[in-house]
């Protein structure tokens, strides 16, 4: 199961090079992760209702070709690994028009509660989560 | 009584027109603002502490001459006016190496408690808003 | 004529106290203004490549409700006011689901050269910008 | 050699968790490789003055505590590896007033010229590079 979201680039997100700045990719990757939950039926919100957050704990990105202010990408979002207190999601995201990857990165989240210490993932949070990523 | 706080534009700051970002003066201001705040011995932690918040109500920003990367920026910030519920800053954003002054803008506040109601800005808060506002 | 636009506030977004951050919706009004360029056949790259830019000399916003995660919200955007040198955007940000204003701003640019000095508005660019705004 | 800055976590970093965003460490990365450069005698405005830029092409980050408002951070930043057409620079950083590490990190970069073609790293650029490096 994968999650497909396109956002195109505003000039805020470039920087005097032309291209985006590279922090924006982090905000882009958050984008595809929301509405992978979303889909899976477990979207963010309810998941902090419960009481757990999903804190990132190590990000990479490795960036390919640069995004240009008004390019549209495709964000393309899978859930790549779970552990008892962690998960990982993949990204990949390319420009609409030609196809072009233009970055893949794979954070990892921590599972935490309210205060802030590591909780093992529920039942209800890993039933959706383990079904998006068997199939 | 005013605060003098500086910051230097990052290239994160900057857009392809090769000048910082429009909406990044607002985060200048809000730097200002704390500095302003913790000159006066309440800073902005402590407020939120005593169940209080402060989010603009109204922002305004006039932009003179572009800051650009690299650029070493002040913030003046004075407290320009305080009623019972609201608060206005003011703001002027200079280049260090010249004085040239780059923008000027004066947010309004509200003062709110927890639930996100208008709330009557508390004594403890009142007396050392009007000594920065008086002096 | 105006450019109806849709954004969902993402976590970035957000700042401690649980809504979108201040400056958060310049950015959005730039989302609407780059839409309503492309609507009326004028996209800000075509600006650009006739060697004229539209820097940001004063931004207001009124913000009456606060924008939060998740929320999906509508950028509708007109054109407002044209003179031989500037343009006067209007914004209003309005929250998809129950149709609920959030905030509205009407920020003014200048139109300039590469070397950043005003230059008059070129005919070619006046045209679509005059149908935009009489409608 | 190393670099040490030091930068205040703004509100406008922070997200609804409380915490500073994930994405503004690569900001502060910037912040530190900015520093480093000007203090080993080649500010980044003087690399691109030279016709050279050196974009991010892979970027990592591991977060072990959260920065929070108002938290003073310190980067302590170092050039880590060197080779004819990349470099990568080692970041900490850490909060001061215990010393607690907060998240380390190292992207790297490629050097590419005006055309945004990989360049080899000219002498005049490389000379204080590998002094850097070797100290």
């Amino acid at each position: 199961m994968k999650n497909l979201t396109t956002y195109r680039v505003i000039y805020g997100d470039t920087d005097q090079m032309g291209v985006a700045y590279y922090a924006n990719y982090l905000r882009w990757f958050e984008m595809g992760r929301t509405e992978l939950l979303r889909q899976i039926g477990l979207p963010y919100s309810s998941i902090e209702e419960k009481g757990f957050f999903f804190p990132v704990i190590e990000a990479s990105c490795r960036y390919l070709k640069p995004a240009r202010f008004d390019d549209e990408i495709a964000i393309e979002t899978t859930l790549a690994a779970l552990s008892r207190v962690t998960l990982e999601f993949s990204y990949r995201i390319s420009r609409k028009h030609d196809g072009q990857l233009l970055a893949e990165g794979a954070p990892r989240h921590a599972c935490v509660d309210r205060e802030g210490k590591v909780a093992k993932i529920s039942t209800a949070l890993e039933n959706p989560l383990k079904a998006a990523l068997t199939r």
